[in-house]
């Protein structure tokens, strides 16, 4: 039998243990609560993951895949076939529609002064030239001011936009913001003008005489002419030859046409969540890429970084209360039809889409995450959590928060109050290699690439288990 | 009528200059000489010279310039008549007869596992394919000894040689000559394994997806089989497949040929010596290029940076007591044809050729001279009187004099005992461009260039006017 004594003492242990349980519940943070299973998540992907040899089955074993291209459809089928080997749950494609663009061949001679090939790439969605090409002189400006300056003097020319990408900045970043708009918006201005075709300097600080390739778009304009990227190289001598005063020629040549819409898909894969299945944590990237290179960094990696995480998880036996949904949208390079198609198709879940987070920086050393979110409210409670959660990827350099920006693909989400979510990378050579013959997988550090893969699953188990939904103050 | 003190003091101050003027010669160093004239030469240079002119009327107005080809032809004319619109002294085109090999149409496309295009450049001097291709699978070697472990395992089969060119490292420098043998023994090895073909990794350091061309050669070998560059990412691409158990096979075609010798030419300007005119210095670089890029730092700007050495100096009225003599190889990349014509033609002569300085590394931030000489005592002497002129170079950074090594086009003159010089400049990027369609002019730095323009300038001017003739201890 017991004394009061000891019977006074066993209530108030009890009332004690209760009581630190209590306190640790309440001011137990995210980064406490988390840090043993996300270490463990780490050091296992680290240790070991199939992420690059799911590179190289991409990469080597398909290559590059432009919307509508039979190696489109073969990435998707591997993709969803993948999964399925991994034993994810509900894998599955969801048809989506595609523009189909094709470049067929395509050439630039430069005439005069001079016969010598100049390097150069279509862009996407271009019409073609006629069979027998446009030759034309070359007049070069540096931006849409000297091209209003020029009046008359573009009619009938072949327009250049000469104007150079400044280098990377530690501060503000890459300059493809600045000067892409020429290569999205160039015909459109130059053909206004009366050019018969536009050139544009390739988007990008250091080359290689590498063109870059990209969208482009005619907006409502009524005139469509043929428009291609060149080399920073060949820009600069055309440059070059008209301030000396050297008259200069070339004939373009284009093949590229639009067809008719192809079928494609977004390629789906999931981790079905243990309590509450119905709300989703989105990770994924674009498996769609430019018809050159490997699109390896753009976004080989965002998807397999997607894919994989989830895979670690897997192997790991570790189900979050939430579900964890792998989306790897198509066609984001030339008209987005997949991430439009997936919101569309998924209206009803979205007030149940915790975040969606999109990777489409390429794959180099992790840095954090970009988040933003259309009810203020919900951003302010999610930007508390997702510090507190990024504490646990400091190791990995990657516990860099920072408010604003996330991706393409998960965008068709945000009037929905989805929080959005961009994977940040390490961005100083990206544009070097972004839609170009030399996005190829050996610029991918198999050893970054993991450390990715590391980044992505944990935040994502950590925003699908956490016991109050991303962006809510208190559980429901 | 002068006293006998005012005579004796007069004696005195008369003996006292005398002693002094003495002593000065005896122990002035050369750069206490030349420090005034050489800043008149820097700073005259600097503040404006033709250089990037003349670069622009190579570079962008004739391009590249492959033995045999035309555009050589037009570049040799160029450079004789610029030079005789300098107002040079006997100005002429020395005849050589040099090897005539063309590229033709080239492609190597992977048929297996999946078909795509290999990026490759044709190397220098090869035979080309039947029409049809040679189509074989591929087998990766790293090195010599991989190759030969093979046994039997290379027959019927392409080799490729995948043995990564080490990064610049400020120490050793470029990896380049310790990878350089792949591509220039490794058809030979190759075709004695019973090889078909034989691919070889392009040698450098960074890659945005660039062939490297460059010269291979045959030595004795029985068979000769066609060989090519192919990029580094293509070269690691089917490495990985190797490594994964894929089979590789590939369709190589080069219409590749080697025609008639063809008529060339050295390119000689002089400023003829005031005192001592027989006594040459020679400076130069070589004129003809690979075909493809401009041709840009290997080697316009050894050409236009000794051509505008001697125009400099002509602006400035300076005539110094030996001539400077500006000569411009002809086939250095593919036979060294016109370097080997200059000695023989001008082999009397030889004895007289104080130094030759030849630059062919580039323009890009000047560092100094290496030197060697075949005769040690002249050796020695030289050492201590070239770091003596390079302090005057110190203010640009070009002060660094060391010994050994000098350049391709100035080695036929070693056993005469010639001086041999090499212009040093920084070395980090040379091989990303090297023998690359990047090799093109807006990779030369305007600056650095004029640079190259002062600091050649100054060292020949220096070398043809020191009253001992370099290597000597004595005046004559």
């Amino acid at each position: 039998m017991q004394s009061h004594t000891q019977r006074s003492f066993i209530s108030l242990l009890a009332l004690g243990v209760l009581f630190v349980v209590a306190q640790g519940c309440a001011s137990q943070s995210l980064a406490d609560q988390y840090r043993v299973i996300s270490y463990r998540i780490i050091e296992s992907t680290l240790e070991e993951n199939d992420g690059y040899q799911k590179m190289q089955e991409l990469c080597d074993g398909i290559g590059h895949r432009l919307s509508g291209s039979s190696q489109l459809t073969q990435a998707i089928n591997w993709a969803a076939d993948a999964m399925r080997a991994d034993g994810q749950d509900n894998v599955r494609i969801e048809p989506v529609m595609v523009p189909h663009w094709v470049r067929g061949n395509e050439s630039l001679l430069m005439t005069k002064p001079r016969v010598a090939p100049v390097v150069m790439l279509g862009l996407g969605r271009s019409v073609g030239t006629p069979e027998e090409g446009i030759t034309a002189e070359v007049v070069v400006v540096s931006d849409e001011k000297e091209l209003e300056e020029l009046g008359n003097g573009a009619k009938g020319k072949i327009v250049l936009f000469n104007n150079p990408m400044p280098a990377y900045d530690p501060q503000r970043g890459a300059g493809y913001g600045t000067t892409v708009r020429f290569r999205s918006r160039g015909a459109t201005l130059a053909a206004a003008q009366g050019a018969v075709a536009c050139l544009v300097r390739s988007v990008t600080a250091h080359s290689l005489r590498s063109p870059h390739t990209g969208a482009m778009n005619y907006g409502d304009a009524k005139v469509k002419i043929p428009a291609a990227a060149i080399s920073t190289e060949d820009a600069a001598m055309l440059a070059r030859l008209q301030s000396r005063g050297v008259p200069i020629e070339v004939t373009l040549k284009m093949q590229a046409k639009t067809l008719e819409d192809a079928q494609s898909g977004n390629v789906i894969g999931e981790i079905r969540g243990s309590e509450r299945p119905e709300e989703i944590i989105v990770i994924g990237g674009h498996i769609d890429s430019w018809d050159v290179g490997q699109g390896a960094h753009d976004d080989g990696t965002g998807c397999v970084m997607a894919m994989e995480a989830i895979n670690v998880l897997r192997k790991l036996n570790l189900r979050p209360r939430r579900t964890i949904r792998v989306v790897l949208w198509t066609n984001e390079e030339n008209g987005l039809a997949g991430a439009k198609q997936y919101a569309a198709d998924h209206k009803a879940e979205l007030r149940n889409h915790v975040a969606a987070i999109e990777s489409d920086s390429g794959g180099y050393k992790p840095l954090g995450y970009s988040f933003e979110c259309s009810d203020e409210a919900k951003l302010k409670i999610a930007e508390k959590q997702l510090r507190d959660i990024a504490k646990l990827l400091k190791p990995m350099g990657a516990g860099r928060i920072t408010v604003g920006g996330s991706g393409a693909d998960v965008g068709p989400m945000r009037d929905a109050g989805v929080v959005l979510m961009g994977h940040r990378v390490e961005g100083k050579i990206y544009f070097d290699y972004h839609h170009t013959h030399a996005d190829t997988l050996d610029k991918v550090d198999p050893q970054e690439f993991s450390q990715n893969i590391a980044v992505m699953a944990t935040m994502a188990y950590i925003l699908a288990d956490m016991p109050n939904r991303l962006g809510e103050e208190t559980s429901k």
